[in-house]
């Protein structure tokens, strides 16, 4: 709304960040954050974030005396489209991206520093819809937002960093797998891969290719949804390190290659089961057959192997555990290097190497 | 140096960062953060990154049971330009920044996680000398390189977010400040923002320009090294906390500006004296005053009232405090709102408001 000298009366033109400075655009933010995590905005009672947004810096509870941190950066046209997700869906995302991998250390995320740059032109309603979802998503990870900086850039940026708390546990690596170990997943596998190719090919619901029927159009559309808001399971992260697990990982780049990542960092083979990936509740089964046959790519374990962006947590796990519901066996490690499914290994060039051994 | 797969020699041709791949450049980068750092990257004994580069996280020690924790953006053509600062010094001051608003709040730096995002045409040694600036800041400051993030951008970005131990102190806000305080600096007022002035002008040493005699470029290079790059006094951070210092805020938009923060957190009124500011050791007074005559500006104040990249620290304290060496008194807190220099009200709009009281 904005007020017309002129004839006095409000209009609906929107205001720009420009328009609002630095100074107003914090305290817009700060508000909009403020709303949609309820308690997820510095300093209230009980709350990790003794001083918040600010001051030159956030005082963040540490109890275990250690603190999990980590930093990611989201870039417009790289790691988002303006135009397949909303502002709201964005500020999940980069969130999302961070909290998991705080889970993925088997630590509890606490806070997080919200860094937004991006051009002038941008309306404060926009942006603040971004710091919203980013609340929003944190609040749902039960963390808090501590601080953050703003700026202006050619290009939509979000740096993101999350901090968490270990309440006692050892942190869970990436080097701890032992031969012997069970893979487990918690989280799903390939809707988000399944969603961004959907939305490629034009072909999500209401997109202009029009593509899809009603029938299928309820399907696909979880698979979207999976792409623009991820649903991370925080809470299998530190429950995973109470269960005793010996190496896990945040699914970000596919889970071949991340588990690329523990086999080298732990020295081992990690050995996948196609039929147990394929399934409930790892896998949506019905929509991406549904996404497979709409968009005539007959490989919908690609999604599942090579597809990153659920952030499912993969992680091992002595042979005798007992698995709490939400964690699901995948394979198991033994001796040897690389990853395979199905004794097929997975090579670093990004195909099957076909190496039997 | 790249070998000639036709001639077998090597040749100086530089390798770009879009050849090398992201998991290359990490390896780089850590390699050179560890050589530029000295024990400044990631686990050795003592150091407080208990898991460094490399995991889905980051975990450091955090002895105090709470953190400090901070962010900040730097974005090429906005808060520097590599035509005017090497990569070196680039990577210096994006951790300059950071650490300072860790001292700012009476902490120690830890850890610092190093977000780089440029051009795939950049050098892979433009790219490892801002990392090794990064480090070697680090160092300095008495932090560890705990982690990062990289990715491809159209401009260069650096976004870094620092980490701080309070040691049992209480964390030093903007909002302590009482009446009857004093107001003390720490580090230097001015000089960046005389370098940033002569660097526009070109009137800087070495500058095509050429208007700088032999007999005042050792003067004024001070100056422009120091807005390439900063030396925040970081010890005196923590040093005014166990003076007890009621409020704390790093100098980064400008001494009126920052201390304007602190005059509404804490709802006082501060009164700074020039004769105190305008003076050593807080100012460079002969090479301030060289560059003024260079470039016609006789108003050298502005730059000791409204420059901020020096990242000094200003402090308020009780009025019995004995000070070490390292800070100089420059004012008192009284009763009122704002900030005035010698009487003069410094309002918000950026200029003297001449209103007396």
């Amino acid at each position: 709304m904005r007020r017309s000298e002129a004839t006095g009366k409000y209009t609906e033109a929107a205001i720009t960040i420009g328009e609002l400075g630095e100074f107003g655009l914090i305290a817009a933010i700060t508000a909009a954050m403020a709303s949609a995590g309820a308690d997820a905005v510095g300093g209230p009672a009980g709350s990790p974030v003794l001083v918040g947004i600010g001051d030159d810096a956030a005082v963040v509870s540490a109890p275990d005396a250690r603190v999990v941190a980590t930093t990611d950066m989201l870039i417009e046209g790289r790691h988002f489209r303006s135009e397949w997700s909303s502002a709201a869906d964005i500020g999940h995302k980069a969130a999302a991206r961070n909290l998991a991998d705080v889970a993925a250390m088997g630590a509890v995320p606490t806070a997080l520093l919200f860094g937004f740059a991006g051009p002038g032109h941008l309306t404060v309603e926009w942006v603040t819809e971004v710091a919203a979802g980013v609340a929003a998503e944190c609040a749902a990870a039960g963390a808090t937002v501590a601080g953050g900086d703003t700026s202006s850039a050619e290009t939509v940026l979000l740096a993101i960093t999350a901090l968490g708390d270990l309440g006692g546990r050892e942190p869970v690596t990436r080097g701890g797998a032992r031969p012997g170990d069970v893979v487990a997943v918690a989280g799903t596998l390939g809707s988000a891969a399944a969603g961004l190719d959907l939305l490629r090919a034009g072909a999500a619901p209401g997109s202009a290719a029009d593509l899809v029927s009603d029938v299928v159009s309820d399907q696909v559309s979880d698979l979207v949804r999976a792409h623009r808001r991820p649903s991370p399971p925080y809470a299998a992260g530190p429950q995973a390190a109470a269960l005793g697990a010996t190496s896990m990982i945040d699914v970000s780049d596919g889970l071949l290659g991340d588990l690329g990542h523990v086999a080298v960092a732990s020295g081992v083979r990690i050995e996948l089961r196609s039929a147990l990936l394929a399934a409930e509740p790892i896998v949506r089964v019905s929509p991406l057959r549904q996404a497979a046959k709409l968009l005539g790519t007959p490989d919908w374990m690609r999604w599942i192997l090579t597809g990153g962006d659920d952030h499912a947590l993969v992680a091992t796990f002595p042979p005798d555990v007992a698995f709490p519901p939400g964690w699901t066996t995948v394979g198991a490690v033994v001796r040897g290097l690389g990853v395979a499914v199905d004794d097929d290994v997975w090579g670093d060039a990004g195909g099957w190497e076909h190496f039997r051994e």
